[in-house]
């Protein structure tokens, strides 16, 4: 995503989750059909997430606007599978909606 | 950090990085000492960081406000760590700073 990000202002989406393990295989299946759809989605800019050792997930999901974000979150596919995700997949998650100010980084290959 | 969020609106910093190797144990005993000082910081309110198997790391700081996280950029010792940072340990970073317009959650235990 590092390449993609656009100048400030726009949306990040930072998403805490751990699943309950249950109905893996429907879950996995039902993650790279969001994945799809998502990125279809316009205003949709890029994501990055990290697992770590205690399966605890962390994902930030980058959109244009704070009208994207509803617009993902209305959308019919997209809601059924957050139902599902609270009925058997996720045993907890936590979402904030951030509007990034500024932004700014550091690579080293740019140095040498 | 689940438990200790503040209602909206707050501050979010996204650190995305990741190390040369080089120096590592430097690395480790400057981020300890970084993490002692960070959380005596006025206006932190905690953190959240996983790291992928590819060795990238996603962090997000939490702050009451803007002007925390600027306190905290320019504090004396965090200079000099971020100096050696870009000298020494990181490949590259990414720094984005966010204001949390809106956050909401799901906990299992809470409907069983």
């Amino acid at each position: 995503m590092s390449n993609t990000r656009p100048e400030p202002p726009y949306y990040a989406v930072i998403i805490t989750s751990a699943l309950t393990g249950d109905d893996q295989e429907a879950y996995d299946a039902m993650a790279v059909r969001m994945a799809e759809l998502s990125v279809r989605q316009p205003g949709y800019l890029g994501r990055q997430s990290q697992t770590g050792a205690d399966g605890r997930e962390l994902t930030v999901i980058y959109y244009r606007d704070a009208e994207s974000i509803t617009a993902w979150k209305r959308q019919t596919e997209h809601i059924e599978a957050q139902r599902l995700g609270r009925r058997k997949w996720y045993a907890d998650y936590y979402i904030e909606v951030a509007r990034v100010e500024r932004a700014y980084g550091f690579e080293r290959a740019a140095l040498e």
